[in-house]
């Protein structure tokens, strides 16, 4: 399929927004989550203020990394 | 990142099982849902049974051409 800029949808702005809601809610710094994840510090960053079109596979690491099930970053 | 083959993760599975439950359910095709989604029925097959890391964004496409909230397919 074309890759084309879009938009970003609704879902990707809030996974961004829960995301970095639970990591500071648990104290973590991006690094924190970096090394719990395996996905880059910069990468996360992206990720939480909606700039990246994340793969499922890397919403579930990031998840697992903050201890919640990626449902409740949805 | 590197793009690496790994083993795909539960969400992924867990998303295409799901998608595809609720696609049938409401007795649509993958041609209907392709339609509904825009996009194709040949990448929506394989999502269905998780050969394709799919990104947030076609997720949430794809969980409003079958009419539910992105949160209930994982």
């Amino acid at each position: 399929m074309a890759k084309t800029q879009k938009d970003p949808t609704e879902s990707r702005l809030t996974f961004g927004r829960r995301l970095r809601e639970e990591r500071q809610k648990r104290g973590m710094t991006l690094e924190d989550l970096a090394e719990a994840s395996g996905i880059t510090w910069s990468y996360i960053a992206q990720v939480e203020v909606g700039r990246r079109n994340i793969s499922v596979d890397n919403m579930h690491l990031l998840a697992a990394g903050v201890g919640v099930a990626l449902r409740e970053l949805l």
